[in-house]
């Protein structure tokens, strides 16, 4: 029996779209003979699509797209994820087309309500197994969720003999790592049920999520056999073969594709695609980015030349009196090594003239912090004009650390509408652009701008340094309480210094409310800034201790 | 069995403080010879605590706390909500506290997973009943959703025989009307179980969400035989008494408090605390807006006032060569009103230095969208300067039929912390200022403030009807299509035009990108922007139809 699974870019709401591109892979799978073609969880109607699953006639329209797949897809079998609505409720399903008709209806029993995941707010689970004879191969029909909990599935299945192959439809998100987990959840599946799994993710990217492909087929010994590629569409086919011994054969059709060789390059990946598809699908051709001469706006420059060609990206740099010639001269020469197009407008005299008009009123202080957010803000109007006279799309450059403890003004350098490197921790957005670089064989992003102490240059010789501490430890704080929710009193008997790990709790809390209006960007880490961290602004409580 | 209701203004994470409070109420309880005290649903640890649930140490300062409560008041029985963390599991949880110790411990049946609601992501389902005594009265506790599913509940307690009062503690977040609904709840409850059911609700402003109080006591006919003010603290007190026909009677200890009139009044009380609460939980004393002249601004000025008293309140006109002379004097008339700070500061001069500036790249245009939008970061720039030079919060003033089209500029008139009226038709807003001055028995918001056709001033002779349909049209699109989740089909069958109808529905979808960087705002409606409407920012789905 011949395989394929169908890892395609499903658009949310683009339904019609997303059953050409269906039409489009089924042909390719004709063509190479495959028995059985599985597309990924929700692929009719795009993952995740959130509120619009409470519209009754945008359910009725993802309904009938399935059944119009079936109609022009007669020839061979289908395993296509959609949302089902049945009998006043909703479910996460995945039709079986067959013979142009939906032969049956699988619904998803594991429903995620964590993380970014919400599936309880809007499905219910199923209750019912479905299997399918396919030749000699025995097959039944999971959706993500439902084999990472072994346990649930050897229940659920304790009735249904002969497994031979499970089909596994996928929206799973990606984040650094990630993928390492999901093999071992494919390959324990595999062997506790002694059959073959296959796993058939989306790829795309979606707000602040990006699925990266990398569908799996093991063999019933839980080795992977086959993998799709990273981060772009793929068909992966492979032929199923189920022995006398019991045991089922996995044999690829093609020779493996290349992935991603370390977690450098594969958040490289994420955040190119996570770029281009927010961008693309939100109807732009083009960006702008504020350069600074900084390693973060450089790093954002770099990676939307990447997802979008250097046409489709403007560069502007908004010089005060207090950026060095150094910086200014770095902008420009990163500009002209990604041949880009680049503009110097200087906020000098605009600045001057809002100092004189808030100087009108008494209290005025233009050497505070209300001076230093101004400038920014100067910049953020300056970029949101382009933006609206040219129909740009403003990329910000913020990177988590700055995120995390608010070392970004709002409405200033964080105006705009995707935030790139928002999940990127600062010592990561080092590690990326030494990658790039070396990708590169020269220094695309100049080396002065990778080895300058981070400033802000808002005020004289300020260095990030006078207001937060290192990075490296910066970053090992946060990670500590953001995404492993530690106290201050474990970060300590961890060996963190007490008063580091005491400023940043403080101001992560406290810089709540900026993040809530923040531009969405790519999630990279377990835990990302979003849908994912879902934190009160009135909130009282201190991970202090007493 | 006397029985109080001890309706408090819980602070999320404010573990320590919600303990104060608690003890303070038990002893006014104490006082009057109240047998059993009831709190509301989470009242340890303030409700929502969102992701603050996943952090260990915050539910075991919780628990802690709940044990220290119990110590506290040893003479009479407490029922009060916690987060109970029990073997692994996480319980949304009724603490029974007698006797100094935690008697038992109910945990809720019935999640809510939908709205504003994330419980789901929190808690498992408890699945035992809780029974006590007090007196000669058999009592059971239930917690919020609990009892809005009485098939679900008359299953639940199937084995649960003499049952005489019903407590349920709650939090029940504020819309328009909902009271009602509330008080049906109520009453079904009480006359299918055949007996008295006590509705302990919530009091305060947590980020988007008020809850509103109005605590109820109903006997076990069903009649509300007592309710607990509006909007504020108090301790509801009844005396709980069997009758030998088995019927529960309520005696009110209390004559019944004052209830909003109407909902126009209820809407106005809502918007006062959650004003009020936002910006004091928050820890500011002063809220600074921009006064126009119009409606909005001049509603949200007369709200803060309300909320925060005249001397916190600090009004700012911004006028440039578009704002005519009437509008800049009303904004001034309407601080004399009230009796604020108020300056103004032109924009003139900056707006011209950035058109300069702006012109320096070709391209540039000063007649458009992006110089009308120019003018609105100016200010929002102003504003914000000042905001963080007096450490004051900026509140917006975008009602919801702007929010909802996106008729506003995004770091503009939208920067600010929180969005006053962001849930509040534009026709409702009318009922709002026409209440408040006939409440005032003056025009403490200038005549031609209301009577004046609404314009934003950005272009000369600037018309809001220039742009949008006539905004009791336009709110009866979007009431349809945001609350209703109808298509252009339905609304187009009920009557309404069909280009206005699809221009709405676009403009809605279209700025999806805006709602997620606003401030939050209080939520008003059946369905607010916010974590009530979940929509992709990338979403090709158009409700449009073929």
């Amino acid at each position: 029996m011949r395989l394929g699974l169908g890892q395609f870019n499903s658009v949310v709401g683009d339904i019609a779209g997303n059953v050409e591109t269906m039409s489009r892979i089924y042909r390719q799978a004709m063509e190479k003979d495959v028995d059985l073609l599985v597309f990924p969880e929700l692929a009719a109607c795009g993952y995740p699509p959130e509120d619009l699953l409470y519209k009754r006639h945008f359910l009725a329209a993802n309904e009938k797209a399935v059944r119009e797949l079936a109609s022009r897809c007669p020839e061979k079998t289908i395993i296509v994820g959609f949302a089902q609505h049945y009998h006043s409720n909703t479910y996460n399903a995945a039709a079986v087309l067959r013979g142009g008709k939906v032969e049956t209806v699988y619904r998803k029993g594991l429903l995620p309500n964590y993380g970014v995941f919400d599936e309880g707010r809007y499905f219910r689970p199923g209750a019912e197994p479905v299997v399918l004879d396919i030749g000699d191969v025995r097959i039944v029909v999971t959706i993500c969720a439902d084999i990472w909990t072994l346990e649930w599935m050897a229940d659920f299945f304790k009735e249904t003999k002969g497994i031979q192959l499970i089909v596994n439809i996928s929206a799973s998100p990606f984040h650094a790592g990630k993928i390492e987990t999901r093999k071992e959840v494919v390959a324990d599946c595999a062997k506790r049920f002694k059959s073959a799994v296959c796993y058939c993710n989306l790829v795309g990217g979606q707000d602040e999520l990006v699925f990266d492909g990398r569908s799996i087929i093991a063999d019933s010994a839980g080795n992977v056999a086959a993998m799709a590629k990273a981060f772009e569409e793929d068909l992966l086919i492979a032929d199923i073969e189920v022995k006398s011994s019991g045991k089922v054969r996995v044999s690829a059709a093609e020779k493996a594709s290349v992935q991603p060789a370390n977690m450098v390059e594969e958040i490289y990946g994420a955040l190119v695609l996570g770029t281009r598809d927010y961008t693309i699908k939100n109807g732009f051709k083009r960006v702008l980015i504020g350069l600074s001469g900084g390693v973060d706006s450089s790093l954002v420059a770099v990676l939307a030349v990447e997802a979008l060609g250097k046409d489709a990206v403007c560069g502007i740099t908004m010089p005060s009196k207090f950026n060095s010639a150094e910086t200014i001269g770095d902008a420009g020469k990163l500009a002209e090594n990604l041949g880009i197009e680049f503009y110097t407008i200087p906020i000098s005299d605009v600045l001057n003239e809002f100092d004189s008009t808030l100087g009108k009123v008494s209290g005025w202080n233009n050497k505070g912090a209300a001076y230093e957010n101004l400038q920014a803000r100067i910049r953020g109007t300056i970029l949101m004009s382009f933006s609206n006279q040219l129909g740009a799309l403003v990329l910000t450059t913020g990177n988590k650390s700055e995120t995390a403890v608010g070392y970004s003004t709002l409405y200033g350098d964080m105006a705009g509408g995707f935030a790139v490197i928002k999940d990127v921790y600062k010592t990561q957005v080092y590690r990326l652009v030494e990658y790039i670089n070396q990708r590169a064989g020269r220094d695309v992003i100049p080396r002065d701008v990778i080895t300058r102490i981070p400033s802000a240059e808002l005020r004289e010789n300020q260095k990030d340094t006078d207001s937060l501490p290192d990075y490296d430890i910066l970053d090992e704080v946060l990670k500590g309480y953001i995404e492993l929710d530690k106290s201050a009193k474990e970060l300590i008997d961890e060996g963190l210094d007490e008063t580091v790990v005491k400023w940043v709790m403080r101001a992560v809390d406290r810089n709540e409310y900026k993040r809530r209006q923040s531009p969405p960007g790519v999630k990279i880490t377990p835990k990302a800034f979003g849908k994912d961290r879902r934190m009160p602004i009135v909130n009282k409580y201190s991970s202090l201790g007493e």
